[in-house]
């Protein structure tokens, strides 16, 4: 890493403020996750007189939706505020004795649980991420290195300035949180190869950033974020609750990566199910004015319902929007082939009425959350009761699901003996 | 991936066996692990033969040493199927119920342990890595796919043939242990960047393999291997136990990852013990017809005992030799500082009869083991009672120290519910 760029210098100063960071306990950290707060708030004009001018300069080239996500306001910044207050009341993860043991040879082996050091976050631009991704990691021991998006650059330096300044009020080093100036591309890339000064890289956004980050980063990454998300209806469901699931797991929220995209449906159920999965999806919604879900259908549900042709590649995108893929297969077995051929491993669900059933599919869908007769909208750390989150993982190293403080630990062992030798 | 390559066809199979293998218990895999080290000895010819055609070949191309590496013998191979057994000794990693939680609105959530899916190793040129590593992933009911030194091609194939027939007869998928019969840099590449076919790749071998892992994987990789460690010898430590301890760590297997390199010496104590040190170093080994150790001194300790004058580089050396650099510190903090900079974050110890200065060290010291008052070379997986391992990792996701079969799996959640939406 080339130390005399901005980015190498802030990478220096991060690596070295982990030797304060580590030697600190729960109280001092809940301390200073307090002052990073009442920061915020007080420096509210601040932050939001630095928003508006990313909201102006960002008008016209970017869509409204972007705009609505860019734009803080006083309760916006409240909420941020209050989430950095929130992560206070969590556990502290660190410390934590996983597991002790005593060897023959008298040799003490304990397995503690301890910070992982760097972490750095490439995210978007949503401003709200920078201090939740400061908050978590600094909950968990960590010092940050934050990277976000160009067009909320104002915005996010407001919100580090206005932290830094409530560590520097508890007498803890500001470079325990750390925004990068470097907007640009080559800036990402640089970041993602500082082996050496980043323990864990995690890319919060689209589809786009986090394959960028996979495939070029040489510090260790995190996969996070998309996801196929499957529901299959078995032959023994009940048609109540697969109506309601499927409504709510398409229909809340669409945009999110534990929204269900595809609709597997047991053959002899599908004449039945169909016909009232189009009228909650299309019919009712139309009639209460709503955005219809469009249906894209395989040639066997054609022949029970009216939609549109789905082509190879619907089973095989995060739409995001109110469309929703749906097949029909033999049997629960059919159904797990499905899945594990196109799905991103993030969630997935059956209904069904029969715990064999149930028990067979959950034992071989290899994601992260396998759902018996809920909504696959659960995979949430919120949900889950971890607390906040950083991400939802999609790979199996470290951490699947959902990303709390715990999953930004590691542990270390320490080893006591005697003058023990080997 | 290019399904048209050996290794794309290989890999295709490897992750279609996942299947299988994933269903299968541990009576069952047990069994599987049985038959593949009977299969092992009772092929003792046939792997000999194709032994013996990879050391013919590669005589005059390696060293004496690598050679000895690379030959087999009967008593080796009957030592392979007996490490194959000893793992079947163990406990199942898998379907450990991690984690069982009910939240406020009735869902239940239960963290369970499973298998990574496929797990890839790169290595070297030792044979018996070839069946250690196959076992070891079975165990945790991974498959492997295996990528070995080119120069010992022919035994490898050989062993991942018997253990394939040991698989066989046991009605099991043979593609459970795969061979990449591709043992050129561009056929380790390709496996580096196989997305979506490898969850986990682990490298195992010289500090040149893993970097190049590291910075090519796009597949998720675990850093393992190097290890520059230290032995701070305190103000209050004992000094018999700093001698047998500082000896053990240097002199009892220099050429492994987990010997000292660098001694770190308190300068209250440095004019007392330093001479004791190039005594038992240096002459009681010569008078023994030993190779004495090298010791590469800073500017202080030169002002105590003679040796080579060290440069700065050997502070920043995996020796993996009869070389230990000395360092004079002022204090505990020192150590801990010196350490930050110049360790692989591997193994440390520290000898003190002093608690608190321990505790200091062991809170501070950001390694995967920190040792009071015992020796570096307790890292390992069968030291730490984990059984066989797959290698010790020098990073901080997902695994730190020795990798046992634990290490080689991952979790899922399984949520039920009864209809529940968010």
């Amino acid at each position: 890493m080339d130390a005399l760029t901005t980015t190498g210098k802030i990478l220096r100063r991060a690596k070295d403020a982990t030797k304060a960071i580590i030697a600190l306990d729960d109280a001092e950290i809940n301390r200073a996750l307090c002052a990073m707060a009442d920061a915020i708030e007080d420096s509210a004009d601040e932050i939001l007189s630095a928003n508006e001018e990313d909201v102006e300069a960002a008008r016209g080239s970017i869509s409204e939706v972007m705009i609505d996500r860019l734009k803080l306001t006083r309760e916006r910044i409240s909420g941020m505020a209050n989430g950095i207050r929130e992560i206070t009341a969590l556990p502290s993860p660190l410390g934590v004795e996983l597991e002790r043991r005593v060897r023959p040879n008298g040799l003490e082996i304990k397995k503690i649980s301890v910070p992982m050091g760097v972490i750095a976050i490439i995210y978007e631009s949503r401003p709200n991420v920078t201090s939740d991704a400061a908050a978590l990691a600094l909950k968990s021991g960590n010092v940050s290195v934050l990277r976000g998006g160009k067009e909320a650059y104002r915005s996010s330096a407001a919100i580090v300035r206005t932290m830094r300044r409530g560590l520097a009020s508890c007498g803890i080093t500001e470079d325990a949180v750390n925004l990068l100036e470097d907007t640009t591309r080559a800036g990402a890339y640089e970041l993602m190869k500082a082996s050496g000064y980043v323990d864990l890289l995690i890319p919060r956004g689209g589809a786009g950033l986090i394959r960028a980050c996979v495939e070029n980063a040489t510090v260790p990454c995190l996969e996070t974020g998309t996801g196929i998300c499957h529901i299959y209806v078995d032959k023994d469901a009940d048609i109540k609750k697969a109506l309601a699931i499927i409504e709510n797991a398409k229909t809340s929220r669409p945009s999110v990566c534990n929204a269900a995209e595809v609709c597997l449906v047991h053959r002899d159920i599908a004449p039945k199910l169909l016909p009232e999965l189009r009228s909650i999806l299309v019919d009712k919604r139309l009639a209460e004015g709503k955005a219809p879900v469009e249906l894209r259908l395989c040639p066997e549900a054609q022949r029970i319902i009216d939609g549109t042709p789905a082509s190879k590649s619907d089973f095989d995108t995060e739409f995001l929007d109110y469309i929703l893929a749906v097949r029909v297969v033999d049997s629960p077995d059919a159904a797990i082939e499905h899945i594990s051929e196109h799905s991103t491993h993030h969630s997935e669900a059956i209904i069904t009425e029969n715990a064999d059933t149930a028990e067979h599919f959950s034992a071989r869908v290899d994601s992260a959350a396998v759902y018996v007769n809920a909504s696959t909208r659960f995979t949430d750390g919120g949900e889950f009761g971890l607390g906040c989150e950083m991400g939802i993982s999609t790979q199996k190293m470290h951490a699947r699901g959902p990303l709390g403080i715990r999953e930004l630990t590691t542990y270390k062992y320490i080893i006591t003996g005697n003058g023990h030798i080997r």
